[in-house]
């Protein structure tokens, strides 16, 4: 069956067809609302460096045709299922990067659906029924309303969200790790779509932050402009480090700069193995630790912890014409810090 | 000044001369017992790895002569200070890895003396006095009271003497990483000194316990003779691992063995960085983390847990004369699963 007759929702969006990553126009369909789904207009879509990878396949799981876009869509409720209890037409919402999990497993018992053996990732995985899923790049949405976040009023829809992904991604190790402490001081490597709101989230929480990046440009960035402490660190000072690159690097200077009982936690994924000198974790009983998103409950918490502390991200807002021109520059890390997509003024079905 | 004429008491012992390795009969002095010093005659010694390493200079901090032993030295208490006030002549006691610190930095106040920058190891180290220390292959040892370990009566004095290193050195983990809890699941990696003392503390405290190791007639052993529950691991069903491995090993099979939110804690110290692969981590929010012997007040803690729970090590006490043969033996791993020198009724100094 065609993507077009396959649902019976008309949609439309923009996919990559194979690992050349080139999105173009795309029509395909969207389930009925059911009865515990809440479907909206697409309003923004953050543009997430894995979306990169997944278009051009670099984690080998791609599936074409492909419609990215799976971490950060927000947009406004414009229809909801009978048995829908949160959300109302009109709310404005959004979803991250899952639309399902087991929900009965400990993972989904504990409310951290993003460990579930058997979540459904927002777009280019399998949906209960069998069809694919497909992300925000897109006119419109459907999804559980499980997976729905609520987006409070007092943030802008366009800078909210990349909080959806890049913001969870940050906010939860900070919390789950303990690094949340006021007087604490804690590092963030790389300033990127990721960093940037790791120190907006770590001030917040009342963390003495320092950039770690090998970028001294960044120095002014940091500090003048999204409130670091500093910009250079020293051995042995640190309760902890968030470590945001997801390049080649080595671990050992960083591991350096922890206090004991430090911890570093990697939100960012190399391909290949990192080199870990064993040592210097005993010496100091430190932990390198990974982190992934966060779970609904959580993600909900973020959202409104965001808003209660006025957090939005760094955006460059573009129409969706520019995606491949955006996509380029995005791999060459040449954006602040993040490109969101105006999928509402700027996408429309040709005729 | 001679080693013999440095300080009032005479001491004997068996010293390595250079990197060899080669051990041989050594006299040598001892301060005369500080108001705050506990004197005891030394009655057994285990040989540790680090042992191994630092007679051959393999961690490149050694000095010559060097009198090892700094980890499992017991005996019987001979003289106290004037202000002594925790131990009396006659007492069962024993001396770990550490025989000073700073005991006012951040560690030594949290009563982790271990991770204290300012430590002053048993053996090879500069005393506060400038002098060197030398370890527990000798005749009398002396000892600041804070540093000195009660040994309960119905501890056999030379299957505890390792409590005081590998014993720690497991137990501490356990503790701090929270792998101590009643029906939990806890890997064990390597069956050897540490290994073996890691299994035997994981049961007493209620945890279901799978040795992993790479000989497989190691499997009656560990489950017949010390107690393990099994030994083959099935992926994602760990909460913890305490890896006792020195040697280069892969960690990536082990990551996969836990659980998400499981811990991988290396307590051996491979030579060269291990390969860390960071997805994995991400995955299940893992972490890889380090722990190095522990602090005097939960040296004290796990030896009256020990005592409680009848946990001994397993042992082959050889005579002092034995030594470089039992250190040849140690280095291929032929011994289950410490070398105790039995100090005193074998060590004699020449006329």
């Amino acid at each position: 069956m065609s993507h077009e007759q396959e649902h019976p929702k008309k949609a439309f969006g923009w996919a990559a067809r194979d690992s050349s990553g080139v999105l173009s126009p795309f029509r395909f369909s969207r389930r009925e609302t059911g009865e515990k789904d809440v479907t909206f207009k697409v309003l923004y879509c953050g543009i997430c460096h894995s979306d990169l990878h997944n278009v051009k396949n670099e984690w080998g799981s791609s599936t074409y045709p492909l419609v990215p876009g799976g971490h950060e869509i927000v947009g406004e409720v414009t229809e909801v299922g009978s048995n829908v209890k949160k959300f109302k037409v009109g709310d404005k919402v959004g979803v991250g990067c899952l639309v399902g999990a087991y929900q009965s497993c400990d993972s989904c018992t504990d409310h951290l659906e993003n460990y579930c053996p058997k979540q459904i990732l927002t777009y280019g995985a399998k949906y209960y029924d069998g069809t694919t899923t497909y992300g925000g790049y897109s006119d419109i949405m459907v999804a559980d309303e499980h997976f729905i976040v609520r987006i409070p009023n007092n943030l802008p829809l366009d800078s909210a969200a990349p909080l959806l992904c890049a913001g969870i991604t940050t906010y939860s190790p900070l919390r789950y790790y303990g690094l949340d402490k006021p007087g604490m001081h804690v590092g963030v490597v790389g300033l990127g779509g990721l960093g940037h709101v790791a120190v907006k989230f770590a001030k917040a929480m009342g963390v003495k932050v320092t950039v770690i990046s090998t970028s001294p440009k960044k120095e002014e960035e940091a500090i003048k402009h999204l409130g670091a402490d500093s910009f250079l660190a020293a051995i042995g000072t640190m309760d902890g480090i968030i470590d945001t690159v997801s390049a080649q690097h080595p671990l050992l200077p960083l591991i350096g700069l922890l206090k004991s009982h430090g911890k570093l936690v990697m939100v960012g994924a190399p391909e290949k193995p990192l080199e870990l000198p064993v040592f210097p974790l005993l010496m100091g009983r430190k932990m390198v630790a990974g982190s992934l998103i966060g779970g609904m409950k959580e993600t909900q918490e973020m959202i409104d912890f965001a808003a209660k502390h006025n957090i939005t991200t760094e955006i460059e807002v573009i129409p969706i014409d520019y995606l491949n021109n955006a996509m380029e520059r995005l791999a060459k890390a040449e954006v602040r810090y993040r490109f969101v997509i105006d999928i509402g003024n700027t996408l429309k079905a040709s005729p």
